[in-house]
């Protein structure tokens, strides 16, 4: 596999660490970064990330192979449109979102027919941001999936697989919807629990003074992910709408069963419950938990 | 301050970890340890922990200054009951449990009328148990809550306070409905809404395999709290029922608004309430967090 020309829309840590290590692979031969921040596509050109940048998605795809897609959500239609007129026959094109069946649904609307956009979504990242913060085994050992449609080619497929797969990842092919109730589960329903838990107890302070005050590290670590970006949050919890709304009911309606078990004194039923999570959550982090 | 004779009753990193610290302080004559388990005892004796020990709370007690409760909240009202007889009327009673109201409630059903017990509760801890995980400076800078009665005596609310303050903890006191308000928002419910978001998740295997394998970190730290143990948060799930199900049913109501605004597509809605939780998470981990 050899990419002639890769575009990379979005220079951050996901796109940053996507070129350095495609490039340490030796299967890309010049890479062009878009983005909107000045000083941080110097410093892609400067740190050797990139060759080369320009604000215009247009003109940098023109005489794209791989064009990977690497900003928030809620630049995509904006992204998309930008490609609609120059993008070539042969190119694919491929993203890192957090959501699948969104960006399908955009790419439909605003590529040509012909095009080729293979939805996917490695999922890996750190708390910081910026090239500066991109490394090139960000991937390794990770999964990227991948959510091709009827629409795709088997050649496109291949490629953007391949492409992942030269990054350490662990490449899985599955259909967008399946992606999408998957991520609302184990991604995107605990941060809005966050969200949710962190405002019932700033709300609480109404009938005891400064409760954040007596809150200890249990807390901290369960409100982590209640320090991340509203607006990103704000992008996924739009872009997995239908999803979002089938696993917030289910966590309701967990809670609710909780609730009128505490409420009966119900004590085996609590004690079940609490030791299957238990034991689905030891089992989880001595399989899977370690490597994160 | 001098305690001639200190019962404690549960050696473990909690009661164990009080003892190392007033031995230390100097303000403690002999400490005799209450436990079931010999082993525990025994090496209680052998850290220079605890001078003597026994399996009988009756015969512990009979001629104690101070008796400290370091026992699962599910073992208290045997704990009491062992205490009725033999009581001493200067005696008094303390001890470091989670919820308050359910403590003086079992004190004032099992102890005798003159009985001295001022419930406390230092909010410290660690992963750890058994008394060779205790430490002298485990609650160096933590809260101690105190939580007196009206039928508390002036002396006894100060002995309790004085104790505590040795540790090096801050000491505050509360009415006891307030900290158990106040606990149930800040410590109670996130571990159930943990054991719960996993149960939610753990279930959501029906429409796509093996939903843990793809959990990242946010999940790992979201969901720490629910490995602890069962059996402690029965005991405290039945123990401050009241409480619970008012923060239960608060934070039930900040996910369906939440759920409503993603619904409806109010995405600044959104935004406020994603914003407003990581404000006032990032002030409490500015302000509190790091000794945690």
């Amino acid at each position: 596999m050899l990419i002639k020309h890769l575009v990379i829309i979005g220079v951050g840590l996901i796109g940053g660490s996507l070129a350095r290590r495609l490039r340490q692979e030796k299967v890309v031969q010049r890479i062009t970064g878009v983005g909107r921040g000045k000083a941080n596509l110097e410093k892609a050109v400067e740190l050797g990330v990139i060759d080369a940048w320009t604000h215009s998605v247009s003109e940098a795809i023109s005489d794209a192979d791989m064009v990977v897609i690497c900003v928030p959500m809620g630049a995509y239609a904006t992204v998309f449109q930008g490609m609609a007129n120059t993008l070539a026959e042969h190119a694919v094109v491929t993203d890192a979102g957090s959501t699948k069946q969104y960006a399908i649904d955009l790419a439909e609307k605003h590529l040509p027919k012909s095009a080729q956009f293979v939805a996917g979504h490695p999922i890996a990242g750190t708390e910081h941001s910026g090239v500066e913060a991109s490394f090139s085994s960000l991937y390794q050992d990770h999964y990227c999936l991948i959510t091709p449609t009827s629409s795709n080619s088997d050649k496109a497929v291949s490629a953007v697989k391949d492409m992942w797969k030269h990054t350490g990842a662990k490449v899985i092919c599955m259909p967008p919807d399946e992606h999408d109730l998957l991520l609302a589960s184990v991604s995107h329903l605990p941060h809005l629990a966050a969200y949710a838990l962190v405002n019932a107890v700033r709300k609480s302070a109404l009938d005891a003074k400064q409760p954040f005050q007596f809150a200890a590290g249990g807390f901290r670590d369960f409100t982590r992910i209640a320090s991340s970006s509203p607006q990103m949050w704000c992008d996924i919890a739009q872009s997995n709408q239908a999803a979002l709304l089938q696993k917030m009911d289910a966590l309701i309606a967990e809670m609710q069963a909780m609730r009128q078990n505490i409420a009966d004194g119900n004590v085996q039923a609590l004690y079940d419950d609490f030791t299957q999570a238990k034991q689905a959550r030891d089992l989880w982090l001595a399989e899977h938990g370690e490597k994160h």
